[in-house]
């Protein structure tokens, strides 16, 4: 049985960094979560990250994350508890404990929700997630692709709202109904899915996240602090890929029925001098495509870095003049199977002309 | 111990009438609710009827009803289940069962809900209900504004979806979230409330509705088929005051947020001849206006009839050229207190002008 490693107050910023990057522009902003885990560590709680083979095959595990649209939790500040209340209607709908939490999804903020819930609660998390980057969509997670149940699960807010997704006919009706609860309940709130057997998450997850966006930060700190390029200290850490660099010439975004939809335009300079970028957005970044050609596409990773200091910029923080460098990462195998592309692939974001190519 | 009545077949289409009566415009068509009741009385199921003072103080009554926009139940029908499922899972929130059901509004098809729910079940109905009459919002119901507890309440709808409300702030929320989640089932499910102890049920329900849409029904078809003026039938039994009469000049309606809102317009005829009334519609009747000036008010009851036959016409089936006569009912005590017209009064309505002046 492997060993984890305990979290401590120092790896929290590479953690923020890392994990907005796998945000791919979404997930949300990791920052204000990472002061509430920096809080947490400082009133004494521990956070235990164990490898996918530490706990038995029956522990139960808890997914737990954040829903809504990433605009919205910039201004709105979360309470704090609503992730472990989230966790505990859950607990209380089947008549049983966890034993950990698990990411939902790597990227963005949602990196650090099971990081708070753990730490209420006095559990370890588990090394790995649901997407090993950022999805817009519930569903749009390897645990359901692979056959988690979709029920039950719970959201909670903010003011002390909670409420239970008893039965639910399919991953796409927990995603419908999970939605509109979100947002009426001003569209930022905690969902905790259907408690899963270790064994399925050996599985299912995507493995060694935490650990991931954990390097992936360091680098872009250390690059900073040593005056190195942080696109080369990118690539060779994390095998992130430079594929464009230039102007924000564009940004069109709007709030529809909980998603940031639009997208944005790059004029390419440097190296990519005279060439056209444009990225799709749904919370996060779709597709990339250079002088008008699909070049990368869901589910492999596109990320807008600030070309200096390798800051991640999300789509919500995309605006004219920015000077980026968009980065590529390929998705994880369990992300490229046909079931896998039937939910996350191009056609499941609105793009049935496109074919996924992977990078 | 009072005794109860056992309903009989031969008392539905009776109960549907009362009930479309009493729905004040809204509630929708008991019809499709009073069939699937027949089929189930004809299946054998047993359906008592008890009084208020039948059962112990600590018995658990379940409300059960529909939520969702009255036009869509015309045109999508339930699979039947749907109010024991959100039963059921209310039960499973609390870890007990309950002992009879209650209807949350008498007015329209919920008034049939907790006879299906009941006859199912294997269990009676009490003879009341939260309203009275029909309203479109949770909320309005002497049950939460008397301080039954908000949660748990569960939702269900025809394709196996149950959404339990574990913690509510407060029936505001509980409504806006039940709402929320009525309409992304599409429009039409069905709500059960937190189980309530029968010793509160005494002292919050609006007493013997079961039995006063019985005989409102009754009348109607009695003097239908004694060929009497049915007007002054439910005059003489049901104490229902004629207040205008005429044809119906212009209808406007939208489907906003679950919600039929808009007005009726009708021009007087006979002793009416030369007024004109005005009746706003949220789903059910709320004001009227004759000749510009408000004559009543929500709570108290405004029902449109068709003039020969007394069969009731809802909001969804008020259209141009209709000969109406417009009836109205006293509120009951419950709906008159000040607490109750904070939540039922003109103002809940968006009519902060006027003053419920009691009919």
């Amino acid at each position: 049985m492997a060993e984890g490693f305990r979290l401590t107050e120092n790896d929290l910023p590479a953690l923020a960094i890392g994990a907005g990057i796998l945000g791919t522009g979404g997930g949300g902003d990791p920052y204000l979560g990472m002061l509430r885990c920096r809080q947490l560590l400082r009133d004494g709680a521990r956070l235990d990250v164990l490898p996918l083979d530490a706990l038995p095959d029956d522990a139960l595990i808890g997914e737990v994350g954040g829903i809504g649209a990433p605009v919205v939790s910039i201004e709105k500040l979360r309470q704090g508890g609503e992730g472990l209340r989230a966790i505990r209607a859950v607990e209380a709908a089947i008549g049983g404990r966890i034993a950990a939490t698990i990411s939902a999804e790597i990227g963005g903020s949602n990196a650090m929700e099971p990081l708070i819930a753990a730490a209420q609660a006095g559990l370890p998390v588990i090394d790995g997630d649901g997407m090993g980057r950022a999805f817009p969509e519930v569903q749009m997670s390897t645990f359901l692709i692979y056959g988690a149940a979709p029920a039950p699960a719970a959201i909670a807010d903010d003011k002390g709202n909670a409420v239970v997704f008893s039965d639910v006919v399919d991953m796409y009706w927990l995603e419908h109904l999970a939605r509109g609860v979100a947002v009426n309940m001003g569209a930022s709130a905690l969902l905790a899915t259907a408690p899963m057997r270790m064994d399925f998450v050996r599985r299912a997850a995507v493995p060694g996240t935490v650990t991931q966006a954990l390097n992936i930060g360091r680098a872009v700190l250390d690059a900073r602090h040593q005056r190195r390029d942080v696109l080369e200290a990118l690539a060779y850490v994390a095998g992130a890929q430079t594929v464009f660099r230039g102007k924000i010439t564009d940004v069109r975004r709007e709030l529809k029925g909980g998603f940031a939809r639009g997208h944005a335009l790059i004029e390419g300079h440097g190296a990519y001098a005279g060439q056209a970028a444009r990225i799709a957005i749904q919370n996060e970044n779709l597709v990339l495509w250079i002088d008008g050609e699909a070049r990368i596409t869901v589910p492999d990773l596109i990320m807008n870095l600030e070309e200096d200091t390798g800051q991640p910029i999300s789509t919500e923080t995309l605006r004219f003049g920015q000077r980026v460098a968009t980065v590529a990462l390929p998705a994880h195998a369990l992300l490229k199977t046909p079931e896998a592309l039937a939910v996350v692939g191009p056609a499941a974001f609105g793009y049935p002309e496109l074919t996924y190519q992977p990078l």
